[in-house]
């Protein structure tokens, strides 16, 4: 299917449409490791704030403009003198000159006519121009506008000197349809199209634009920007990539890592059903599909998710099928009947009924039920306690019966929880060691009583475990995880009492 | 534009491919809830579940079944008689019966072939048939499959009695061309088009398939689902009723309440910038365009957030311009002079540009710095002592100068941060009753030494307020909150001594 041309370029605007998701605010040092990783998987052209916003917004600008990347640097200005200076004199390679084109911007917010914009427009490619910038004229609400009047400023800019041309969607309103009808008429330069997602259809009508001939495209990380959002850069690239067998000339491998830098970064966190991106992309927990997926992973997957720099995980819950059980039991070094599995499995369903998940610890304690296996658990907790205040150091004792032996320990952190933890794993230290690899708690919604839901990813000698504790208490939900993670990484097998 | 000839049907999966999300699991009367909200809300056709699946889901359909909806209650069933059984046994008025039809999906995972399939399919329509079920007959990974062996497998279901015909794009690579190109022929018993958004493209898809003959489309709320989910209904409707000019029949002022009585159930969060439902979707930061919301909201606003049941929220940060700042302070009863305002948004982007939100707090101790208001703060603390443990009632003490007053009080709770937070309640109850209307803790990522993000939302005589605190230890951090928060609904304001 040869529907695009040529590789459509990509302009990346995290670091501008993205930024100005409310609450998002990167620091210039921020800014800049995210525009070096975007540079280097091989983004055209990178927007990294408007110049004329803050004092910060101009010290990223000169910060990476100075650290010479290979992506055009590009900043966003208003038809105004003082925007354009400010992009000149920190070091943007080119502006992305957005100008109202709606007769509903022109006179709703503008208070202005369309004789005015015009001038404006023109009077600002020319003063760009004369700046040294390279200018993309974008008409704003170009979606909205009234076609003839957008053609005239284009062309107008055009003759003035304006290198590349942009159409906005400002807000989401542009149909695939509409695309195709539109956008032939203003290719009369390089075209950019630039999509928004409040509908769902960012995506479809970038597509859709670059069909009808636009040459490059705008999109943000994670779809992150206003309202609902741009075009996510990750879904474009793997659309063109793999339903239309483009070479976009990205390192897709490096996708995910790019992800959750800026998920970091910007403490937006990542949807769970993100595309591509998300932690369930590639996650599996249906009977049916988890089978499909351990004889061909083809069978549930569009692509691999190696692709994109991640990995596939098989979770269990009440959908969960004899053949996804008996994998993670293998995987844990468990040999068993079919009976028995046919056990196991209800089980899980059982747990997965009453809308609870199923950890590793959760499958291990059935097993081992099933199994008829007694474990000694080695670490039995006798009491913890923690004291913390504003003017008390967070401090907390812990005693446990290590294999039999009445262990004290006590520790300060930096909260009650990081107290009682290193109390906790000070404790234990001499029959293993063991460290806690990540720390999770759910957003806690409602009031100071809600259920606080942990987890934590324990490792021991290579051999990682999650677990998971909850109660409304926050402090002993996380030491119910470390308890009940601890016990697995640490059992052993008594002698079958069957 | 008319590019669909008839409403189109509307059947929601959120209850069984939603459902299948890994890590979410419904209990019975969790699912009667969404399932009546549904059938309100004008949704034609429910998917329940899988009865084959365990008791819980059986039971689950019993229950909805016997309630009565308006809606056609439908099950997914496997092309096996006993799945067949238990959708008519539980009550079940349609089967979603789906087929594996790619070379794929019959050989690597059932270790089957296409003649073994095809039997299988129609022996199922006469089985369910026979059974006195409506039947839905639906080609699993249909985009994938050899066009002419599944026109054949439709054809002869249609023959033995299939009501309807279904086209799943299982793993989300069906492109809108492909969708045109390939739906028209299966159109010989009425249509529905099932698609998923591995690649971002499920509602683009769906729409393409409505286009292309299909007349129903499968669809789940907030777009649930395994991997990176279904189509979302909210998306479907949406995109319908305002791109497209169609009148679907769902009454979309009900599509935020059913967003978030999912989310909440499920336990999935909303994407903050999930189109129509995300938290974003009506929030405006930036300064340019919250000053064109305020003028006329269209300017950046493609439907009213009033349409789907919500409202409009305007954030302060480092984008925000003259306009927004005065309309909150405004709104918290400020009158400003515009050489005092200009100070204000300085400070305002000053703290945006270090990375940090700007709550109602935060603005209201900016314009009172810069106004030389001068609060004395009605609650100062001196101290605030908690000690929790396994075998220690969770316990908290707070001493604070309340107008100068000093008071101390105690408190237990459920946890340390409840039992301090209610500590703080009692000592300020006698200055004014404040009620904590919510509490929210942003989830921790990393270590347990990870900054905390706590912001309270409370209410005073009909005021409310949010506030933030921020610190390693959630304890202190959720004390900072309320702190700051009842300080401002207490505030009295000395005599000006500029």
């Amino acid at each position: 299917m040869a529907l695009f041309v040529n590789r459509p370029r990509i302009l990346d605007t995290t670091l501008r449409d993205g930024e100005q998701t409310p609450g998002v605010s990167l620091k210039p040092e921020d800014k800049l490791s995210i525009a070096t990783l975007l540079s280097d998987i091989g983004v055209d052209v990178i927007e990294v704030g408007s110049a004329a916003a803050s004092d910060g917004e101009r010290e990223s600008l000169r910060l990476i403009s100075d650290t010479g990347l290979k992506a055009e640097i590009c900043t966003f200005v208003r038809g105004v003198k003082l925007d354009i200076d400010y992009a000149a004199d920190y070091g943007a390679d080119s502006v992305h000159l957005v100008i109202p084109v709606s007769d509903l911007h022109i006179e709703k917010k503008l208070r202005k006519d369309r004789e005015y914009v015009t001038k404006m427009a023109w009077d600002s490619v020319e003063y760009a121009k004369d700046r040294g910038l390279i200018v993309e004229l974008s008409g704003e609400d170009a979606s909205r506008a009234d076609p003839e009047y957008l053609l005239n400023l284009y062309a107008g800019g055009v003759e003035r000197g304006a290198d590349r041309l942009c159409f906005c969607d400002t807000v989401g309103v542009l149909t695939p349809e509409r695309a195709a009808e539109l956008l032939p008429q203003y290719c009369i330069a390089p075209l950019s199209i630039h999509c928004h997602n409040d509908l769902g259809m960012g995506l479809a009508t970038t597509l859709a634009g670059l069909k009808a001939g636009a040459t490059c495209a705008h999109v943000t990380v994670n779809g992150l920007g206003e309202r609902a959002g741009n075009t996510p850069l990750e879904d474009l690239v793997m659309s063109l990539e793999v339903l239309y067998g483009l070479d976009t000339g990205i390192n897709t491998e490096e996708i995910y890592h790019l992800s959750t830098l800026v998920s970091r970064l910007t403490r937006v966190p990542l949807p769970t059903n993100k595309s591509i991106v998300g932690e369930m992309a590639f996650t599996h927990e249906s009977g049916i599909h988890a089978h499909g997926i351990l004889r061909d992973s083809a069978t549930y997957e569009p692509i691999s998710p190696e692709l994109v720099g991640r990995k596939r995980r098989i979770l269990l819950g009440k959908h969960s099928g004899s053949a996804s059980v008996e994998a993670a039991l293998s995987e844990m070094g468990y040999i068993i009947e079919p009976r028995q599995l046919q056990e196991i499995v209800a089980r899980v369903k059982k747990l997965g009924d009453d809308g609870k998940r199923v950890t590793d610890s959760d499958l291990h304690a059935i097993a081992e039920a099933v199994l008829d296996i007694s474990c000694t658990p080695v670490i039995r907790m006798k009491q913890y306690t923690t004291v913390s205040g504003n003017s008390v150091m967070p401090t907390a004792s812990v005693t446990l019966f290590v294999n039999g032996d009445e262990i004290t320990q006590a520790s300060t952190g930096a909260g009650p929880v990081d107290a009682v933890i290193m109390a906790l794993r000070k404790a234990v230290q001499d029959v293993g060691d063991i460290t806690l690899e990540e720390y999770h708690v759910d957003a806690i919604y409602g009031g100071t009583d809600a259920l606080v839901d942990v987890t934590v990813t324990l490792r021991k000698d290579g051999e990682l475990i999650t677990s998971r504790g909850a109660r409304t208490d926050i402090v002993m939900a996380s030491v119910e995880a470390m308890i009940s993670g601890m016990n697995r990484l640490l059992r052993k097998r008594d002698e079958d009492r069957g």
